[in-house]
């Protein structure tokens, strides 16, 4: 999928919500876990429920990893049951892997190929070539961690450089956005950090950016719009926890469905709002 | 284990040799894909060639991954064998994961109690609150990204503020050697920077590195010895392709040996000028 397809998706759905399948075994609701597996249940029914209201979905692969082979094979399940029942979801493996360019080539086949993702997470501190092999497939995306939304963000991504005038993540943001393009390349930024998301568009105009940091970490969806958009939307705003886990009880599918639908209809105001011109 | 174990069995083997377990199923030796697991009749094969000559062995989880669950089926049966049969062995997860809080702990949970490895390598970008839910298990331990042997270092690595005279991977050498302790968190930096070697190990002298680049990438063990070796040794060494698929003929685990023994006798000389005293 490119740029444009993504954008398409998101003016039909009034959408540009990506619900995060963080499902973490510990939390799903106790019904399940009689099944032979608790996690692929629980992703289905929340992908049956949400799936009106989304244009994205976002696995965590760590949630799944903690389960061993078996929840690598729930992984498995999960993306191939999305690739069929809902061909033009854009699913984004949240892996957030980087390493040197052999490794990488093998991550890049992992979910690409294998797993048959999207986009996959990267975290940018090994450089370019620990992120070129991922380019290398046609109509695949990279998301690079820019400005993250947790606490520890402030450690090394505020790292200021007077010669260059740049915090790390700016120079991240300014280096990597030049080795592919607004069509296999977006980078991440944490709702909790609104101002700064300004001060990004203005260094990636064009580019996508994945935002995580809505719901349950505290970022308002209403600011992260304002700041962020473009006019070809250029936004994937993440939330996980608040759909997924809003509710514990037999209804938790219909509670997800509500919770992603609220957000939906704040997101369809701010598309109608958008027009031809930019916001 | 703590660095005293680790120190232990350093001087008991003569060795501070680490062996990567970047087992690629294009490169393993033909006669064993007609096996049911090629990748772990290669990595058992292996094993038992090299341990004599080897503390820790270093399983890079993308070579696995990229072959879905049955790789993860694999990497697992690969650390059973290994805690079965050679408990003694430091088992490392190269995976460089690095995520926000309650992410970090489901793959501490998946490395450590899962699959049972003593360390995991992290990416530093998140910061803190990714690194301290790995601190919280006793005696397991992080390998944190510090300056990495790839071109690709060069990026952002090398970014420097002028305001804190500092590198960022000094900074984050600097800031998250404050984070654990010298009994559970170690740093990589690549064989292919000796001088820098030194810079780092003015900046942390009692730390273990992780050191890979010797061998395919083109280190040097005599340089990467003499500059970054401490009073406990200090250094685990990495080599993966240059050992693992030195031969790729029926007769590869004797090749692999006979380079895996000739690293460990040139290690010997080195810990044999150790004595008490700093080299």
């Amino acid at each position: 999928m490119d740029a444009e397809g993504l954008y398409r998706n998101i003016r039909s759905k009034g959408s540009y919500l990506c619900v995060g399948l963080d499902s973490d075994m510990d939390k799903i609701p106790g019904h399940l876990k009689k099944t032979d597996d608790p996690v692929f249940e629980f992703n289905r029914a929340i992908i049956g429920a949400t799936h009106p209201y989304c244009v994205a979905y976002k696995i965590n692969t760590a949630f799944y990893e903690a389960l061993g082979s078996k929840g690598w094979q729930t992984l498995e399940k999960t993306t191939a049951y999305l690739r069929e029942n809902h061909p033009n979801m854009f699913l984004i493996a949240d892996a957030k892997r980087g390493d040197i360019g052999n490794t990488a080539r093998k991550y890049a086949q992992t979910f690409f190929s294998t797993l048959g993702f999207d986009a996959v997470t990267i975290a940018p501190y090994m450089g370019r070539d620990s992120i070129e092999p991922f380019l290398e497939y046609p109509d695949k995306w990279v998301i690079i961690l820019g400005l993250t939304s947790n606490k520890g963000a402030a450690d090394f991504q505020y790292f200021h450089s007077g010669q260059d005038n740049l915090y790390l993540y700016e120079k991240v943001i300014t280096e990597a956005s030049g080795w592919g393009s607004a069509d296999n390349t977006m980078f991440v930024v944490g709702a909790t950090r609104p101002e700064e998301l300004k001060r990004i568009r203005k260094i990636v105009p064009h580019h996508f950016l994945l935002v995580p940091g809505v719901g349950a970490q505290g970022g308002s969806l209403e600011k992260v719009s304002r700041q962020g958009i473009n006019q070809q939307c250029g936004l994937l705003i993440n939330a996980s926890r608040s759909i997924i886990f809003a509710d514990s009880s037999e209804h938790f599918a219909e509670t997800a469905a509500a919770k992603a639908q609220q957000m939906q209809q704040e997101m369809q105001k701010v598309l109608n709002g958008l027009g031809g011109t930019t916001v």
